[in-house]
């Protein structure tokens, strides 16, 4: 493991876990040329991000082919403990209905609900990244 | 306000004092033509939000001048609770003497630690958006 002044880089098979066991993830895309972040309710399936969004929206229109980030963290301030993952990949919105049945069976809604958010974007994560704080022992 | 299918729009005002309160947010930047997110501690200086990396990382150099994205929330799933809020804006490398004691005297550190973590990147939002879950009566 690589420690770079407190954190450490997890190998791929721990970032894929980790990712695998998030709920709530970040999506950062590019609207008009402007980044931007949002946060989604996401699985994973097949090794792929899926989450919901309203047909039409931005956010469908941004990810449609784009290479997009998607990020997922937790941290607790309070004793510094904490990872990150970051996957990076090609969006795509999803016509297949076969994968459509595979996400309705697996529960995913979207964060805010409303029955109208029917667009699936599936991410391809191109590759993935994580890392983890870590203490390593006072030199003082 | 602006209600979107379970999703309320904030004013300016409540998503610069959510910013404010926030502790744990993600930058958004490109590296090398692709977008990465990497979450920070940060802290809002004279309405600008500040953070703590290293000198020659990635993240400096991709942050230096460039228009990035920034972003915090919280949501608790249980009870589909939550906000988020979007920042957009120039950032930049901080040299300024002022500024860099104003951080030190917030106790600005940064999530991993590292004393080496010197580099201080503020964002100045060009614009800030925010959004929260609401649970409209059920019509059911």
């Amino acid at each position: 493991m690589i420690v770079d002044e407190g954190l450490e880089l997890l190998d791929e098979d721990e970032a894929r876990e980790l990712l695998r066991l998030g709920e709530v993830g970040r999506v950062g895309i590019t609207i008009g040329a402007l980044p931007a972040i949002f946060p989604v309710n996401y699985r994973v399936i097949d090794g792929a991000i899926v989450f919901r969004t309203s047909p039409g929206s931005k956010m469908s229109a941004a990810a449609a082919g784009a290479v997009v980030a998607f990020e997922v963290d937790d941290y607790q301030l309070a004793d510094r403990s904490g990872w990150s993952v970051l996957a990076v990949g090609p969006a795509e919105v999803v016509h297949d209905i076969a994968v459509t049945f595979q996400v309705l069976e697996a529960g995913l809604e979207p964060l805010a609900g409303g029955t109208g958010r029917t667009t699936i974007v599936r991410i391809e994560p191109s590759f993935i990244s994580g890392r983890r704080i870590v203490h390593e022992p006072s030199t003082a």
